[in-house]
């Protein structure tokens, strides 16, 4: 038995102070002088597990002990996603607001699965979804929420598609009815993986997933579209959505919405638009276009934690039709019925996960904290300096760029124009070229395949990368070009 | 055009240590002294909403300002998960180290969607997995992965036993195949509502699952799971799992899991433990039997933000077919390959999600901080504190318990002898009741219904909870019950 005038608890409070001060001080040393660490980081497999007990210790140990270990065994394994040389993937930000509004989340604990477990959570949400769909330009007829990833949005989207086609689906499902034929939805082959996960996620087979041909900048044939649902009509299958891209993955190119839009009405299909990096670039008043024809969208997902300097993670789905996707989901049992409903939004009608986080507080504090101008300005700083890359790209003799640079992305790959390489010589090299840079630690590149073509991807997104962190990557590319070169 | 010369970045670090060290006094002060606050939020619909500018402020404003509006406006609407007094659905904490954790998570804003992302995070994740295992006594056998929340883990459960009784799902999916039936999910009448979002999210439908009845107990009866499971062959459906739950969420009762175990063998179905409250009692010593026969099970859940004192978000999923998970989702777009797959475990391939924040740190530190010895002792607590207010119900005149206390969820009811009451009549008297007890903002409790019943519910999970507490509640029900019933 327990003695209960001798409750445990919690930390006690000068502790939490003191430990408090301490991360401050580190995270705001950290923040400053990140690129004192590799980006990537230089651990072998199993060297992170290796380094700690087999087992949880039986007696709790001195909070400054755990960060000891911490900085001895666990910071030397993590690639730094919040280093101004991190150019590789989709480039994030962890932004001061964003990290001090994090801070207040963990702090408050709140779930916002109904209403009345924390009416802000809710409402903040509203309010900033509200904010961020202005900003993008798009109608209030969208409505928004929050999750955690893209995939959990387009997980949403599509299901909601697969609602709206088959509406006894949620009763009934799939297996075992004639009545259902296999279903279909279409994107280009540069779409995201997660349309293919979420496809296998509800049923609809990865077979349901039709990729249609992009054109020579990788952009979804309109034609090829409108030939394709043609085909699976005529073949008894039953389309029921199409996915556009507004910057892929690989090159940020853009799908012709509004020709896909035209489309969807013709053949009355869900129109959800994946702009999850690319999207907020309509933020600037020359980049509108951005989001042409994405009014015309039943859903669309725009992610805060990649190029809107919010920490990982947040997701913006905005949805016309959010009714058909609380009617595919929303279920109350009696332990969360509250006397509000009605009057109220509830979270947890819009999608598979009860709890959600406050992750509102963290948008709400960034887009304050920099304002609509300053945000801007950051995106059009990014771009630019992709801009400027891309020049040198072109300027160069031995580099080559391999698609067009709409955003903040370039993709280009080292190719020595004296001597006749084959596609694998070119792969080869450009591989090794790739390990050598990032290597280096200054800097973190990915890569992709283009049309076969192995493709080196220079993502510019971090806060706090300038023209010095995108010249360096250019100096290291072409430094160690030269010697791989050389010994090819 | 932006000068490049002059990029705008982040907060300038001053201002960044500033702000930090003003946020640790006020987080310190929060959770020391959160019973200020009412624990549920006074604030009508709307009022957080129409307090706020319908639009983003165009320029920035002083992260001062922001504070003062959080405290102003957003705090007010909060309910106070982290509040001594919450005592309603499961009461959980984001305990002081867990917070600290989280505000390192935030500032390295690392993703683990590849192990070469952050080595740390894939590996810690390992680490503090099988660590937790070990100490609720699960075998070695079972592969670990966090996801955000129980809703998501059992949509991967039952993602991975449908591609298990259907290998060839993935590619072909559900529809339009007269070579699969109905598929059958059995569960609780008692079972969490995930349960169902899962099976009307993967296309198996809301009569695809199938409600078993209950004991006197709440417990799945596991001979009516056996003949439903026969009714449901002969019927042409085809079962492929069955979820038991351990602490459901209305009484926390158990199912019987051996049983239930026995039956999922002989049938060769996929057996999912629902442990997300109830899981880690299993660490004390005289409560292993809480987990008896799960380690059988093909997959099982456990929540960490749930009773162990971890911010939310973080679900913990064991699985013993972990590769049948994989094969379900796991897909590999080129710019995600890297040189290691194959040596390394890359989080993405387990699940729909590819994004993953670093939730292990929390989990990790907390383990380390409190030690297996003082998160037993503080399980301990918890479950005397909801003995000691069962027995207070069981000694009153006017007080009735509606179920076991098997953990620390107590079930009862405002219930005066002296007087015969329908349960319509019961029913608006507890309501009355829980709104009363719940508007002096001193503790906030919840409901649920058992076999039509009205029952409040009592809840103790939160690290500062103290006998105190309780105590309260139990004061502040019968001064409400005496004159809400003088008024009847």
């Amino acid at each position: 038995m327990v003695d209960l005038k001798h409750v445990p608890g919690d930390m006690d409070t000068e502790s939490f102070r003191r430990y408090g001060h301490e991360l401050v001080e580190w995270i705001a040393d950290y923040l400053s002088h990140s690129e004192r660490y590799p980006v990537l980081s230089r651990v072998q497999p199993g060297e992170v597990r290796d380094a700690l007990p087999k087992r949880a210790p039986e007696h709790g140990e001195d909070f400054d002990l755990i960060l000891a270990d911490f900085e001895r065994v666990i910071l030397p394994g993590i690639t730094h996603w919040n280093h101004p040389g991190f150019l590789g993937y989709f480039a994030i930000t962890g932004s001061s607001p964003g990290v001090l509004a994090e801070f207040l989340t963990a702090a408050l604990n709140a779930q916002g699965m109904l209403w009345r477990t924390s009416p802000a959570v809710t409402e903040l949400e509203e309010v900033a979804l509200a904010w961020l769909r202005q900003l993008l330009g798009l109608p209030a007829s969208f409505e928004g929420v929050i999750y955690d990833t893209a995939s959990t949005s387009s997980l949403h989207a599509l299901a909601t598609a697969r609602h709206a086609a088959v509406p006894d689906v949620r009763q009934r499902g799939l297996a075992g009815r004639p009545d259902v034929p296999p279903l279909r939805v279409y994107c280009s082959d540069h779409a995201h993986s997660s349309i293919d996960k979420a496809v296998m996620a509800l049923g609809l087979g990865h077979a349901g997933l039709r990729k249609i041909s992009a054109d020579e900048a990788y952009r979804m044939r309109a034609d090829a579209l409108q030939q394709a649902i043609a085909e699976d009509r005529a073949a008894g299958l039953r389309p029921i959505a199409v996915v556009a891209t507004v910057g892929t993955t690989s090159t940020t190119s853009v799908d012709p919405v509004p020709a896909i839009a035209d489309i969807c009405a013709a053949e009355q299909l869900w129109l959800h638009v994946d702009a999850a990096y690319a999207g907020v670039a309509a933020m600037l008043p020359d980049r509108r276009d951005t989001l042409a024809g994405c009014d015309r969208a039943d859903s669309l997902v725009v992610n805060p934690h990649k190029w809107l300097f919010t920490p990982f993670d947040l997701s913006a789905f905005y949805c016309r039709r959010m009714d058909t996707l609380r009617e595919a989901f929303s279920l109350t049992p009696e332990y969360l019925k509250t006397s509000e409903a009605g009057a109220v939004r509830n979270l947890m009608d819009t999608g598979v996960q009860l709890g959600r986080r406050f992750r509102a507080l963290k948008l709400w504090m960034i887009l304050r904290y920099f304002g609509a101008e300053g945000i801007r300005e950051r995106l059009a700083t990014h771009m630019q300096l992709a801009g400027t890359f891309a020049h040198w790209v072109d300027e160069s003799r031995d580099f080559e760029r391999l698609a067009p640079v709409p955003f903040s992305v370039v993709c280009f790959r080292f190719h020595p124009r004296d001597r006749p390489l084959s596609e694998q010589d070119l792969e080869a090299l450009n591989s090794r070229l790739l390990d050598a840079v990032n290597r280096t630690g200054e800097v973190f590149l990915s890569h992709t395949k283009l049309d076969g073509r192995f493709s080196l991807r220079l993502a510019i997104g971090h806060i706090r990368t300038t023209e010095r962190h995108v010249a360096r990557a250019w100096e290291l590319l072409q430094q160690h070009a030269e010697r791989i070169g050389g010994q090819a």
